[in-house]
């Protein structure tokens, strides 16, 4: 079963997606994210889609959902390297990315996930946050 | 074709590799990575094999060929994520990485480079020095 790799650098994961995502494959990297984002008590998730020609509605979903599963580990998701030609087939088909956040290339996915952070330096507790969405 | 994506990480350029590399994948890569040192001035490349199960002579060959590509462009080539089996295997077929430095992972690995071109740097991306990222 292919495997997508998750790299810690400093307190972001990266993942690189390039191969197809099998309903198994992205179910891995669900788990192997939430693991690794346990695991490492990272406060970034950065998911480059520079390798992708296309992003249908099960992709989509997959970076909803796992844009939701960090976002209950208190981490944030962005979305980086989005083609123009994907940009146009997604709002041609309609698609929305529910709860996700996108930049450029990975430097300003690196700034946009400092700059939320920043602002929730304030130590409001919101419970409301912390409900699990759609797991 | 295949078309393996090359990230740029403040001085760095990180590369995943996750498919099969085909002859014109490899080239390509090879092309790619060293237009994206001459444009960007970067000083690094990290190449992550977390998922490859297997590094041949080719793959072996295709690494070195990197790493003094790179080297003649003023850039340190590192290789992270090795998987013990396939470090076994290496041995087992006396393959060497000519001219390849290794490390654990990405974080070791940007300790590396930094460490070879004599910065002291931390693990710390300071993105305020980072040149506008030409994606």
């Amino acid at each position: 079963m292919e495997r997508v790799p998750v790299l810690k650098i400093g307190d972001i994961l990266l993942v690189s997606i390039q191969v197809d995502m099998a309903d198994q494959t992205a179910l891995q990297l669900q788990e192997d994210l939430a693991e690794r984002i346990v695991a490492t008590g990272c406060h970034g998730v950065i998911i480059d889609i520079t390798a992708l020609d296309i992003v249908d509605s099960f992709i989509g979903r997959m970076l909803s959902s796992i844009a939701s599963i960090s976002k209950v580990l208190d981490a944030e998701t962005v979305v980086v390297g989005m083609r123009p030609a994907v940009a146009i087939t997604l709002v041609e088909l309609g698609l929305s990315l529910n709860g996700i956040r996108t930049a450029l290339n990975v430097e300003r996915g690196i700034e946009l996930i400092a700059a939320a952070r920043g602002e929730d330096d304030d130590l409001d507790i919101d419970l409301t946050d912390a409900e699990p969405a759609s797991a």
